[in-house]
């Protein structure tokens, strides 16, 4: 981290008033301030977000996940250009662990969705590349803010099926849908274990044409499976649908599910509680990525870690015992 | 914690010997030991654990959990003893979370299998109370290491199978056993949601008399829905089985079938990548534990997290900015 101030920043009003005043191009800047790992950013962003604060939480957070090949992209454009013709504002974020590697970004690409990145009522943004899981939570969840301060109120977190960041995105929305293929066969959708538990919705996609059939078909069976799976606290049961984002088709319905699920949260008092929670479980994350930030920021304890990682992954030292060692060079035990 | 050494410890070539003869009285002392919170006690733990450490590893870890009703105890009894009759050194560890609460333990007690629990080949240890998740995660660890030390080759973890044990206690057992029952409906069985796609075999109990029937039935649901969800990467086929623990009938099915599954995944390697990758995940863990403990551990850091969290709660405050704030009153930002 460095203390120099970046010469590309605003003064603190600039950003407050163009995020109010629902300007595009400061709303970018902001989100990029969020993203940044520079201390004085970091001071600037926590200011920010404080001032904006109470102008957030007016939203529908939708999680949407499914794995590259489930017509992810076309699902968004289509929906997504259902919701903003029928009045909405609309944004879409992207969390994208998978960009960590590549260094680069595969999703929230804005040429995937070529007529949604340019209606005015629409929000597309890339996601941020080269940061920590842990780091990609805080800074989407800041976006998250952000855009409901500019006034959208329907936010899509979009990510991509396969990590550790479907438990991530689950803990940052308030209804979380999940996009499959009918007959694909389990090996090949690729979803990792446990996500179709988390899910309030299952869709299949691409139910058109010779597929219809086969997604009638996969619906009833994942709506007999969904059923002896048990309710989660909300009390929802997931449903499934399926739709055609080519053909337009089942999207409307999709929409629909989604109020109920709203309205019905919000009667049994479930939406606020769960967005409390996520709150405070937000809090707990950023003050567990801080410390570990903190911890293996340190050059002496890095390095140490990685030998005492071999060690323990060959079975020759408890992991407690390099836990603790750790724990006395960063001076604490 | 203190710095005083208590005066029930032994030195620590009394643990290492006891331990490996078998003696069960030291056993029971090594594994208070571990559990204890003084300082001097985690030190002689560690040196302990550090000695032993050549002689584990050699055992099968099976996780089992279900809802309180499911009859775990009366399972556990009749197929651990089973296991000990066939030649078996079983080791039973309970973690209950629950117990946090009410400061007592109501599972491992060994009022509740008095047959099992006389048996010379059998070791069973209540679980200890008033630990956080983190502290149960670490001593239960090292127990398990304690118990293959002293040649225990079969260990269950026993959970309750509603809060968030399940996850810890699947992240350190090569196999996990989720007990259900037949037709007692999803709201019954109280099992929380995302356990059901953990398990490597859902056994459902109490198929006897009148119930023999409808315990069929499910087997054919479970099965059905089982098979709709992907595959681990163990790329082993969650198994569905019934059992009477009361007549006896199915459990020599259950244990052929965990001997399959270390077969199998022994000769994928999965079973030793596991092991590894726990191995990494518990010192993550430890880490991340001893580190939160520190934290949380200094009366200002406390008291005011406390004062954040209900403003955080509210939606007054970012959660970001609370943990920032944290931060720097704990001397890091």
């Amino acid at each position: 981290m460095s203390l120099r101030k970046s010469p590309k920043r605003l003064p603190l009003a600039a950003y407050i008033e163009g995020v109010l005043a629902r300007d595009r191009v400061i709303l970018s800047r902001a989100i990029t301030l969020v993203e940044s790992k520079l201390d004085s950013d970091r001071e600037l962003a926590t200011a920010m977000i404080e001032e904006l604060m109470p102008h957030t939480g007016q939203s529908i957070r939708v999680g949407i996940t499914g794995v590259p090949g489930v017509g992810k992209s076309t699902f968004i454009e289509r929906f997504g250009m259902l919701l903003c013709e029928a009045g909405h504002h609309l944004a879409v974020l992207a969390v994208d662990p998978s960009s960590q590697k590549s260094g680069g970004s595969i999703l929230g690409d804005k040429t995937r969705m070529v007529q949604l990145s340019h209606h005015p009522s629409a929000y597309i943004r890339p996601t941020a590349s080269g940061a920590a899981l842990g780091g990609v939570a805080i800074h989407t969840r800041e976006s998250i803010l952000l855009c409901e301060a500019a006034g959208f109120d329907v936010i899509f977190i979009e990510t991509v099926g396969v990590g550790q960041s479907e438990t991530m995105v689950h803990g940052m929305v308030d209804f979380f849908l999940l996009l499959m293929l009918a007959g694909a066969g389990d090996e090949l959708q690729g979803i990792k274990k446990g996500i179709m538990e988390m899910a309030d919705a299952v869709v299949i996609n691409k139910a058109d044409g010779d597929n219809l059939k086969a997604a009638k078909r996969a619906k009833v069976d994942y709506q007999n499976a969904l059923h002896l799976f048990p309710l989660g606290e909300s009390n929802w049961s997931p449903q499934v649908l399926t739709c055609s984002s080519v053909e337009g088709t089942g999207l409307q319905e999709i929409w629909q599910m989604i109020l109920k699920y709203k309205e019905q949260t919000q009667h049994s008092s479930y939406f606020l509680a769960n967005r409390k929670r996520q709150n405070l479980q937000w809090m707990r994350e950023a003050i567990q990525f801080l410390l570990q930030h903190a911890f293996f920021g340190r050059e002496e304890v890095k390095a140490k870690a990685a030998q005492l990682e071999e060690q323990v992954a060959q079975g020759h030292m408890a992991p407690t015992t390099a836990a603790f060692e750790l724990m006395r060079l960063f001076g604490m035990s």
